[in-house]
C-alpha cells in the first residue's frame, strides 16, 4: 500500500465522526461540500482524500451516509475493537482512562499500569491499576494492540522498549520526549506543551503559521 | 514573514527541550547530529530548520547551547510568559490545569471555567473554577493570550465564538469537533481518539503510514 499522509487519515477520522452524527439525525445522503465543512476543508480535498481508497458516491448525487461511514470505518480499521493499555496513572493517564471518546470509537482500555505503590490497586473506571513490573506477563496474556505512555520523559524510552519487545505494535506517547521504536511499530506523539508553543509561535510571528 | 511548516515549529520545540536539559548537565556546545537525535530527525534537517530564522553555529564547531537555546526561545516567542484560560473543568480540563509541563514553559493558567454549578467554586491547583458566564468580563480584565477548550463537541463552537469575539487570538481545541475561528486567530486541535484512530489505521494498513 502506498503512503497516505497523516493529514488525510486525520480528516477521514473527522469525516467519520460527522457522518455518524449526520446518520443519527436521519440523513441518508451527504454532499462533498457538507463533508468538507465537517473536516474544515474543501470539496476537492474530500474527493481526493476518498479517491485513495476507491470510488465513492455518484456525481451530483453525493454520498450515501451509511455506505461511506462503513467504508471509512474499514479504511481506518475500526470495524474491529482495539485494546489499549495505559502506562502511568498520573493526572493525564487517569483522564485518558476515563475518556469516554475512546470507548465510543471501539478502543477498550484493558489495563492501567503505574510504578507508584500508592496508585497500584486503585481503580480507574473499573480497571484496577497494576504494577509496571507486571507489563510483560500481562502483554503476553492479554495481547493488547496499543500502549499509551503517560509517564515522565525520562521513563518513557525504557517503557517503550519493554512494551515493543513484549509484542506491542503501536505506541501513543504523551511523554515530553521523542521516542525510538523498532521498525514496523506505529508511533504517535501528543505533547500538550508543544501545542501551546506552536500557538505562541503563531501569536509572535503573525501570519507565519499556515492555517489548518 | 513567510509560512513555516508546523512540523518545523514542532521540531524547534523539541530541540529547545533537549538544549535546556543539555545545558543543565553542563554542556556548552552541541553538534547538529546530537540535536537531530533529540528531534528524531537528521543533521541536514536541523540545519534547514534553523536556517529559516538566521545563521547559527560555526562549521565544524557545532552550536553554543546557551545562544541557540535563547535564539529558539525568541523564535517561538517564549521569552515572555503567556497566560492561558481553560474552559471546561472536566477530567481533561482538570488534568491540563494541573499539568506541570505548562508552567515550566512559561504558560500560566489564569482562569478555569465551567458551566456545571457543582464545579464552579472548586479549586484546581490554586485556581478557582469560575462560571462560563463570567468569560467576557474576565477576558476584558485579564486579557489572556490563549483559550484551551476542554468541553463537549456540541458546546465548543459557541465558546470559540465567544472567546474570540472577546479578544482572544489563540485557541487550543480538545473538543472532538473542528472549529472555525476568525482570520488572524491561531488555532490548534488535539483529539485523543483521532490519535488512536491513526494508530489503528497504521496497524490495519501495514506500511501505509509514513514514519514521523
Amino acid at each position: 500500500m502506498k503512503h497516505i499522509a497523516e493529514s488525510t487519515v486525520r480528516r477521514l477520522s473527522l469525516y467519520l465522526r460527522f457522518l455518524e452524527e449526520y446518520e443519527a439525525t436521519g440523513h441518508a445522503t451527504i454532499s462533498s461540500g457538507e463533508l468538507a465543512e465537517s473536516g474544515g476543508t474543501t470539496s476537492a480535498q474530500v474527493r481526493k482524500d476518498l479517491s485513495f481508497f476507491g470510488s465513492f458516491g455518484k456525481r451530483g448525487m453525493g454520498y450515501t451516509v451509511r455506505d461511506l461511514s462503513i467504508a471509512i470505518r474499514e479504511i481506518l480499521g475500526l470495524q474491529r475493537p482495539w485494546s489499549v493499555i495505559i502506562i502511568g496513572a498520573g493526572k493525564i493517564g487517569a483522564a485518558l482512562a476515563q475518556y469516554r471518546g475512546f470507548t465510543t470509537r471501539g478502543f477498550r482500555v484493558v489495563g492501567v499500569y503505574d510504578r507508584d505503590p500508592a496508585r497500584i490497586g486503585t481503580k480507574l473506571e473499573g480497571v484496577t491499576v497494576r504494577a509496571e513490573s507486571d507489563l510483560e506477563r500481562d502483554i503476553a496474556k492479554l495481547k493488547p494492540d496499543i500502549a499509551v505512555l503517560c509517564v515522565p520523559g525520562d521513563a518513557a524510552q525504557a517503557l517503550a522498549d519493554r512494551v515493543t519487545a513484549a509484542g506491542i505494535h503501536a505506541v501513543l506517547n504523551f511523554a515530553p520526549t521523542p521516542l525510538k521504536v523498532p521498525k514496523g511499530v506505529a508511533l504517535r506523539a501528543v505533547n500538550m506543551a508543544t501545542e501551546l508553543e506552536i500557538l505562541a509561535f503563531g501569536l509572535t510571528n503573525d501570519g507565519a503559521l499556515p492555517v489548518r
